[in-house]
């Protein structure tokens, strides 16, 4: 695969993921009748399909991150080269900010707004780093043919066993600072998640290389 | 396979997506005592499941298209000789009809009704340009073993994250014109509809196209 | 695989699908203060989880057919002997009926009733077709191993789009004459919805041989 | 695998799995508004998602038992070393209370608490016999490839057909008792379900073996 095919992949899913997230938090909100555990429910149920199908589209194009820690821990590895590191999370925020804009258009919402859900205190900082380190854990664990499943269940999970429903990924976290819907989070708790989130990265790394 | 396997394969794939589509709506509209976010998720799950059954069904035979969005790009990518397009889209437009009278016959309605729905707007042309777009990039991106899969749960996904609940296909488009339920459409709303799905098609082939 | 374990698989296989069916249906109206749209929801759920998880299992010892319309299709299709038709059948319906009665005894009911909940009349009549047909034309159609998930996803597709909440199954329809909960059906109604069984069968079996 | 890999595995698993029942258990109860039915879907999902990506993920490391149930059976079967046993048992518990710590602490809740939920009697014991049973039957007979949809599968489906939502594990049975949330047990009630889930063991194991 061409250097602009895979970035397009990358940019691609991205924008499908923050669409899926955004845009199924905004569809649930408004049908569930105030029911937040049905609202929870639909958007995980929402986000894992989408999920599934973009790893399973983009996996042999680009790996299918959509994520800097995944991103950052390929090039650990060896699966990614350092020179493609920077390229990949910036179009991965431009795929997630471009995926936002269009959930808000699809509703009938400004292109951007600023969020006001807070996610703060030491119950979400851990939940984000439980929820990143089994992330990554899964994704270098699986191999590739059952990456898409393993990563869609997961995080269709995650979303109900962690306390902050699992961002588990900065650029996700970056794009959901700009909804003031369901989904949206606060900018002033942005950088707490990620850094929660590396801690996980980090773990999940290093948990794996040790254990031999 | 011989060509009436490869049609007949289309005209049931299709039938059975529609009585899918509209009967679970029937069912959980009626079953679902108001909740619009409950019915919506029964409607999704059934779709979703009905979908992978017959692609995984019917793939072999006649790749499973059940749309002619995608018989058209596969047209264009040389995977469907030009003689079979338009008996493709026919068998897919009688099915999907077939589909709407057997699920209103199973329910005790008229076998056909005029669809009363109103989807008009620009956010629900900008939806079915998203919904379709993400379809195509799937479907022309994933290999013939994940498609089942990757097309079902990005179906069960689109429902929830576009403001049309995601038609994506001008079959269905039609076919859900002509009953006055959950699933419903109404007629003055089908050609911006197909309008939306040609564009997202569009954008879908030649992005992938570009991007190398 | 030696005639004992596949009558066995037949058996154990057929025994857990009635009491996943019959159990999940206790449990979910027993829990879902009365929306039958959650029930249905669950029921559905639990059912396909459980033919996905049964089929995986018992797919390669006896085929897993857990049903007689499948068991003739396949003797009429050469992959089941002759002889073996009557105790496969047999098989399944002792199954199914002990799967019932391990259902009751779970939650503390009589270990067999009579089922109460009338389901007569055209409407279902057509709906039991359509399903056996779908179910049938899937079950001959799909390879082996996507079998487990491709019957899985359509039962649980069919339990919302069909009218009858798609029981395509004589052994399973005779067992679930003995539940007055909320999978059951009256026993007077119970030959319609095997005749309507055959016909999905025939009409799946002769028009797949057909369209060539 | 080093025997380290495949300790840490079972350890981090089981750990992931109790987070999931405990934190998702806690989360739907918080966020149903008093709908059992929708939390136990929750639950449920929840649950399976993350069963799915673990014994995808750590599956071929460990053999991904994360069950004391399952590594006696390997034994028997001679795909576990009898010298492995009791450090898989071991590993397994000391991972499941990690797991409800995490999750209890994801919550905001003290690290352990004292399980009070009762569940005792004839119908709890014979459910989890039959859970028990099922579940050893799924993993004796499903090949590797198919363990991980199909144990997901099965837990999802056994929540809702037993009437004690499937324990099928003696350290995730113990490891239950250490909360006082939707998934706890009573400590005084372990001991009956640990014997119930070692007669199932023995009739899935015996019954297979008879059955040529």
């Amino acid at each position: 695969m061409t250097r602009g095919e895979r970035l397009f992949a990358e940019f691609a899913g991205t924008a499908f993921l923050l669409a899926a997230v955004v845009g199924s938090g905004i569809m649930a909100e408004t049908l569930s009748g105030g029911s937040v555990g049905l609202a929870l429910l639909a958007n995980a149920f929402a986000t894992a399909g989408v999920l599934y199908a973009i790893i399973a589209a983009f996996g042999p194009v680009s790996g299918a991150h959509f994520n800097p820690l995944v991103s950052l821990a390929m090039v650990w590895r060896g699966d990614l080269s350092k020179a493609d590191l920077f390229p990949y999370i910036a179009v991965q925020i431009a795929g997630a900010v471009l995926g936002v804009v269009l959930a808000h258009l699809m509703f009938g919402l400004p292109p951007l707004m600023e969020g006001v859900k807070p996610r703060s205190g030491a119950s979400q900082f851990l939940a984000e780093i439980v929820a990143s380190c089994g992330l990554l854990m899964i994704v270098l664990r699986v191999s590739a043919a059952q990456a898409p499943a393993a990563v869609a269940c997961y995080i269709a999970g995650a979303y109900w066993f962690t306390a902050s429903t699992s961002f588990a990924n900065p650029a996700v976290t970056l794009a959901r600072a700009l909804t003031d819907s369901f989904a949206g989070i606060r900018p002033a708790d942005v950088p707490a998640f990620i850094a929660a989130q590396a801690i996980g990265l980090g773990i999940a790394y290093f948990a794996l290389r040790r254990a031999r």
